[in-house]
């Protein structure tokens, strides 16, 4: 083994993306001293995607303060990566749901920070922007996230609207005159692993609203007022975001997204594969070790495994994954080009045992894989 | 992977070592079509030794009438392997827990039918025989075994005594003559992987009676009548079997099989890597899998997967072991030439819901172990 890339996904309830990588290039380095570790941690958009991303492409990370989902000031963050042109922007570090903590509450919260984070990003000369969605503690449709562009949401008496659940009910016109220029000249990106549509449903307020602290009155509210913003959108943009698969993420930012800032929809483990160059990197390698928390029938859906074995196989690299949970009839998941899976189980334990081993666990299987390599 | 040697234990609960070599051998074949693979269950010496050894090394099953645990007429059997003059007896066939049922006790228990069992292999021409001795319901010192072969036990009247605990502290004499003359060019070797000594506390009446139905006071009887037992054979064979590691196996059967047929005691084993030729195997195998339903730090000390690490050493044959149980601090098992270790779960199940699967398990953690082999 002269070179292995890990490239995996974190370990629900157990270990960050980054944490998973760290170990297993550890475990790695523990028998094959001399290996090239490529690590390339999968952001999920959510919490650490900023972390994970800085970790797989080098870059630095910017403090900044911005409205929190309550209009309040906070302390945010996002990243810039190595080439000084690309910013990583993770919507849950200034909109998210632990920043609302006991008040959580869809009709009230804002996305108006993460607005100010691209605004910062286009000041520093960022070119391009990638966005994690994930973890939100808002149901805005993104108007939030566009005022603090320049956008302007007016309702009948020409006022501004409030930028929450509630205002976007209120909307009568929407002037785009006064979007920050830089953003056409700006690349958008949005890491975005849902496919629900804006409203109804399987819209944003229906499926997500509930964890967001909405009540069934509530969700009621936040779908027509999704609606009637969709209706506005269509009249003064000429767009049809209900059409779009993945509108309804983060509480319809990413409608808001597309329509104001020309973005697009694309899975985060594309978006982070491209960005840390995984072609490149996987052409001279031996092996590809990916994994996630639980590998099932559901992981050819678009999640990260088989995303970096669809990619590995045209190299024709081996690829194998190592996971806490190997669920049964995953044949599909070998027929996509995960040439063989693992878990850190070492000992008959349920997972509210092992779980406190899991670190140790991956580590130890990593060491074992390993040694079963250099013995073959 | 060319040729592969499976040499396993049983997964104790689980699966016997039968069982656990076909699944790894299937498992095996599932990935590499055209391998040769040598499968060795590795026979524990008690309840299913016979079977694994003619599974291993091949030959036929014998059923014969013999006297149980309480002198009751059973069908028992043993195997004589493929060279026609090597016998395997498995106490337990004919002197074994199970068959005393509820009624076991200790006290009136006879290895009786063992000693028939020997007596039949002689009949049919064998010149050796390997004899399990787990599993046993008795604690008679072997006097009922060698009774059956013509050694005479009496009382201080000259009566016979009885073959069991009991009759072992009426011994007054001791008589060989009428032992059958057969036995003195039998080559008759015992697996036995306990060091307890004949009697005292970690003797075999304190150790194992217990389980065996006796309670406290019967331990103290048996305790004593073994101690008397010791001084007689001191007495009439000038032999101390007290001295001998192992004489307490299958209580007392250890040292009865050492002092009136001259047999030794040996690890289960090496007697089964020797007959089953194992080390001629695998001088050109490419891979050893070996295991054990849980490896752990007294791994090292005589069980299944080191000794066939041990041997695998000198001929460089790289050995995996693959178990239920992984257990913390098993540094020293890798010391002892154990490469690569993995375990069968797939999921963070608690045992109770894991044993249930543990065949599927082993099998799909094989084809994975032959699937990462295949690809690297």
């Amino acid at each position: 083994m002269k070179k292995i890339v890990i490239a995996s996904d974190s370990y629900k309830g157990t270990m960050s993306s980054l944490e998973v990588c760290d170990i297993v290039k550890a475990g790695i380095l523990n028998i094959f001293h001399e290996a090239q570790v490529v690590s390339i941690p999968i952001a999920d958009g959510g919490e650490g995607t900023v972390d994970a991303f800085l970790s797989a492409v080098g870059g630095e990370k910017i403090n900044v303060k911005v409205k929190g989902p309550f209009f309040e000031v906070i302390e945010s963050y996002y990243g810039i990566l190595v080439d000084k042109k690309t910013a990583v922007i993770e919507m849950a570090a200034a909109s998210g749901l632990p920043l609302a903590g006991e008040n959580k509450n869809p009709l009230i919260t804002t996305t108006y920070g993460t607005g100010q984070l691209i605004l910062d990003a286009l000041e520093k000369g960022c070119t391009k922007i990638i966005i994690g969605v994930g973890g939100s503690a808002t149901n805005d449709g993104g108007i939030g996230m566009a005022a603090a562009l320049g956008v302007r949401f007016s309702d009948k008496e020409g006022n501004n609207v409030s930028y929450d659940g509630n205002g976007m009910g209120k909307i009568h016109t929407i002037d785009m005159k006064d979007l920050d220029n830089r953003i056409k000249n700006c690349n958008i990106e949005v890491a975005c692993d849902v496919d629900n549509p804006l409203y109804g449903k399987e819209g944003a307020a229906y499926i997500y609203a509930p964890q967001k602290g909405a009540d069934e009155e509530m969700v009621k509210v936040l779908d027509d007022n999704l609606r009637l913003y969709a209706s506005k959108v269509k009249e003064y943009l000429n767009l049809d975001v209900q059409l779009l698969e993945g509108a309804g993420a983060a509480g319809g930012l990413g409608a808001g997204l597309v329509a104001f800032l020309g973005a697009k929809l694309r899975s985060g483990i594309d978006i982070v594969l491209d960005n840390a160059n995984f072609e490149n990197e996987i052409k001279d390698a031996d092996l590809i070790i990916t994994g996630e928390g639980k590998i099932d029938s559901q992981s050819v859906r678009g999640k990260v495994p088989i995303g970096v074995a669809k990619r590995s196989k045209k190299y024709n690299v081996p690829v194998m994954a190592i996971v806490g949970w190997i669920d049964d009839d995953i044949d599909s998941v070998y027929d996509m080009g995960i040439n063989s899976i693992f878990s850190i189980n070492r000992k008959p334990e349920d997972f509210s045992v092992s779980k406190e081993y899991s670190k140790i666990n991956l580590l130890k299987t990593v060491e074992d894989i390993m040694r079963l390599i250099k013995i073959v």
